[in-house]
């Protein structure tokens, strides 16, 4: 990370919102263990895929006066280099073991933790070591300092679904017949690492045919072909933050039934958007396209949520479809209807959005339309 | 998967076993929720990254006499693909909606719990909804079921560690100076694809020069140059079981302070191999390696555990840092010493092995000395 990071002026503020929290639950202190809010506070990074194999590595501990981040050894050149402001805590052990004297050095009696990143067992043995110290459970509080975002995030998330765009011009230029599913995810994670993407936001989705009614299905060789819907839902990430894009083309001039069908996602999508207003419950946008969708026929065929917060996880609060509190401006979610029909056919479009006080504006701009690609190479 | 199941000849067995833990523990049923495990007993395999965003997906719940598979309407083909013997349970709602009606059809009062990957907040709102249904929590005792390996579990292992074998020797004829870190953790991911791999065990570590003292560090732009060890760790998955491949190679020939370093580490390895014998505590090779190089002169540069069990996780039991537990004959894990010196060098070695009745055997037989790259190409 030798470039400079575009949200340190705005980390002392988001410790004063979680010192802020200390004081309304009565803590002494919070433990922050999960890498999206730890990096949020910190700037500090762990991978997808790093396990705890020696010391305790990632998490954060904040005090109303201190700020300390533990790692283990093999993080030790990261951590200075990424968290500089945090006091590090080099660990060698597990974190019952290396929790007990900071608690002690920091005076800690009550101490908030993720409930809902704190596995049950991890819970007792840390309660176990580091009585009398009550532990509190913290919940969504720390997911509602992310769930607001600022303008230096919008911007971020900005760039990563610019990223998603142009991956999406790319693809419409490049994929044609023959290729296979997991051949095109391939164009896509070079396509994102060649153009500065940090990583992917997730496995790229790429489903032709009827094996797109499957709306998490895994890629395979199963060959793109005339004739064919073909479905790609990808992102990637820009300063940790994530883009998240889908897609559904036809390999050739699809048939009418199969375009018709495209047009009612995309009616769905607007008729969900047109519900996405500052104040309105969080559960309109889903229930709006349900009902455009059940209206045209459809009631069973769209199967999944309308959508979910984006930022610095790919799916993080509000969740659009189990709530009703009120949407906010500076929120970030997806718009993503689909229709899907086992054997047949399936279809999803999907933008992300920021709410703003004059409605939601897109951060995705790529074709709403039924794309049509590789028509003349199509037998 | 359209090709056979190698692991249905032995599903009965593993899901018996589950019934035995009932019977042991006093449970009337268990609820499955960790990937790994939900794959080894019912072959359905949810993908990396997958959440829940529409209804709970993944979860079995054994019992005596039943057993059924969890799953959203995201994954009802692919359940009823992978996973036939089970019986499909639906969910549109969240585990705590979905659970109780099923625990009262199957009469369960007594529910064993996985409470290490359970949260605690999911493990509360659980035991709020099932009550009076009583959480037990179990946590060993299903990773045990799964630590010796079966001979169709050691032939998958062995299967992914050949083709990182075959991977290696496409990177030693293949990586020139002037590439990228994630320029070669390209060609990994794509041989890797290409070559009939599910997925990849874990993202590539690939680091040059000093950057390699960074056990975990993320592969960037620094280009592999002349006169540099270069590290590589990597593995792929083969019907979902892993293989995991650490080799540091040279950039032209290595000063030879260097070499001697990189023939430490593998004296190192040695040395933890010759303690590597059922019945043997599971640290004594993480002993063995760390008195071989504190012998060495470097008593402070091997800066994590030894080794990780390996098999549907790529770190599972055993763990051969902190456990005193015999080795057993059929245990699967990794040998992997290193050498760290920030700003100078790092230097691992990893191989996998299956541990048999004679002693070690090696899964991953890559050449162990130090490998000279890009001779001519090195200006």
């Amino acid at each position: 990370m030798s470039r400079p990071d575009p949200f340190a002026p705005e980390r002392p503020a988001r410790v004063a919102a979680v010192r802020n929290l200390l004081g309304v639950l009565e803590l002494d202190g919070i433990l922050v263990q999960s890498r999206a809010t730890s990096r949020y506070l910190s700037g500090f990074a762990l991978r997808r895929g790093d396990e705890s194999t020696s010391g305790y590595s990632g998490a954060l501990l904040v005090t109303t006066g201190g700020s300390w981040l533990l790692a283990d050894n093999r993080y030790v050149e990261q951590a200075a280099a990424e968290a500089s402001e945090w006091e590090l805590v080099f660990t060698a052990e597990t974190l019952p073991i290396e929790l007990p004297p900071l608690l002690e050095k920091a005076a800690i009696r009550r101490l908030g933790l993720e409930a809902d990143r704190t596995s049950r067992a991890a819970w007792e043995a840390l309660a176990a070591a580091t009585a009398p110290a009550e532990l509190v459970p913290v919940e969504s509080e720390l997911a509602e300092l992310r769930v607001v975002k600022s303008h230096a995030e919008v911007d971020a998330i900005e760039r990563a679904c610019a990223l998603g765009d142009q991956a999406f011009d790319y693809l419409v230029s490049t994929v044609r017949p023959g290729m296979t599913e997991r051949g095109v995810a391939r164009l896509i994670t070079e396509y994102f690492e060649d153009h500065g993407a940090e990583d992917l936001a997730f496995d790229s989705i790429v489903l032709v045919g009827a094996r797109a009614s499957m709306p998490h299905g895994t890629p395979n060789d199963s060959p793109v072909q005339a004739g064919q819907a073909l479905l790609m839902d990808f992102g990637c990430q820009v300063d940790g933050y994530r883009s998240d894009m889908t897609r559904t083309v036809f390999v050739g001039e699809p048939d009418p039934l199969a375009r018709h069908r495209h047009e009612l996602v995309a009616g769905a999508q607007e008729a969900a958007l047109a519900t996405t207003r500052v104040g309105a419950p969080a559960s309109a946008p889903h229930q709006a396209a349900q009902a455009f969708l059940a209206d045209a026929g459809y009631p069973e065929a769209f199967r999944h949520g309308i959508g979910h917060g984006i930022g610095l996880e790919t799916h993080e609060p509000p969740s659009l479809k189990t709530s009703n509190a009120p949407l906010r401006a500076g929120m970030v979610f997806s718009v993503e209807p689909g229709l899907y029909l086992p054997g047949e056919i399936g279809i999803r479009i999907e933008d992300i959005i920021v709410l703003e006080d004059g409605g939601p504006r897109l951060l995705t701009n790529s074709p709403r339309h039924a794309v049509v690609i590789g028509e003349r190479q199509a037998a």
